[in-house]
């Protein structure tokens, strides 16, 4: 089996919940003695606002092809069995899932460390746009690691091309996600 | 609720399988953002011999109070919602899962990191005895990594009565997990 066909990517439509156990299914096998998993979920509280739900959207085939990219990376870092990534788009209320990971290895270390890398670099660089619906408004807008890392790559670029930083450089590597619609009073 | 209540600590005893969604489902919580998990689960292969079944013995209370000390170690340290930790006692068969842990936090860091840390120190300093039963035989033994940090805490302790390192010495916090009965040809 390739490690392509080792690496299951879904993102769900709306409406589709988050299947955990499917997903630990897939990545069980007997020769990984160890699996791990990560799950964010929508909480109640943002910065001391009250959470109605979060509201995800992305443009699949990219999302997908940067989740695929991050699979890659995290192969070619640590010893991998299986790797499930999930991501839910439309509605998440508060306590449900919104993105689960799994990762099964033989030892245990590549397992926890892959995970984490996963979680942080989807939150970094796949473009998923996320509303926040509070009880006073509600607000489009980037994941904060993913404004960081996309101002580090265009600095990056910069000191490359003897070039400026722009707006045009401060793009995610499948486009932009910013989309601030904020409503609030 | 105090963190006590807060921890879920489990050893099962034989024939019990570890329900994975009903720990999952304990550290869920409309505050929390963040749930990381591990499972260990017996591996078909170990060290090149074919694996049958792990077979796991404790001695109840004293695993459970281990289990319960290093919590509080975690939380001391992570800011972590719920915890919980299982362990199946009797024949773990190939692919089943013998422990698992999970942690809800706000923060994913948190979860992510306390979890790794608890699965660790149980490894090293929870008496909990393991068979490997091969095809070709059988051997109880403790964990390599017990042995080291034994080995560890007992040097650091003859160094501080200005004592040497003795067998005694060699033991966790709840005793000695050494039985080995090789039957191997």
């Amino acid at each position: 089996m390739s490690a392509e066909e080792n690496n299951l990517i879904e993102i769900l439509e709306v409406g589709h919940k988050v299947d955990v156990v499917k997903y630990i299914d897939y990545v069980s096998a007997p020769q990984a003695g160890a699996i791990a998993t990560f799950s964010g979920t929508t909480r109640d509280m943002f910065e001391g606002k009250t959470v109605l739900e979060l509201w995800y959207e992305a443009y699949v085939p990219m999302a997908t092809r940067c989740l695929s990219s991050i699979c890659t990376t995290a192969r070619s870092t640590w010893d991998i069995h299986k790797i499930a990534v999930a991501h839910r788009l439309g509605p998440v209320p508060v306590g449900e899932t919104s993105v689960f990971i799994a990762v099964s290895s033989v030892h245990r270390a590549d397992g926890l460390d892959a995970c984490k890398f996963l979680i942080d670099e989807l939150k970094a660089t796949v473009p998923i746009w996320k509303k926040e619906v509070y009880t006073n408004g509600e607000i489009w807008k980037e994941n904060s690691e993913f404004m960081e890392k996309r101002l580090e790559l265009a600095e990056r670029r910069d000191s490359l091309v003897k070039k400026p930083v722009t707006e045009e450089h401060k793009r995610g590597c499948c486009g932009s996600k910013v989309r601030v619609e904020e409503d609030e009073a």
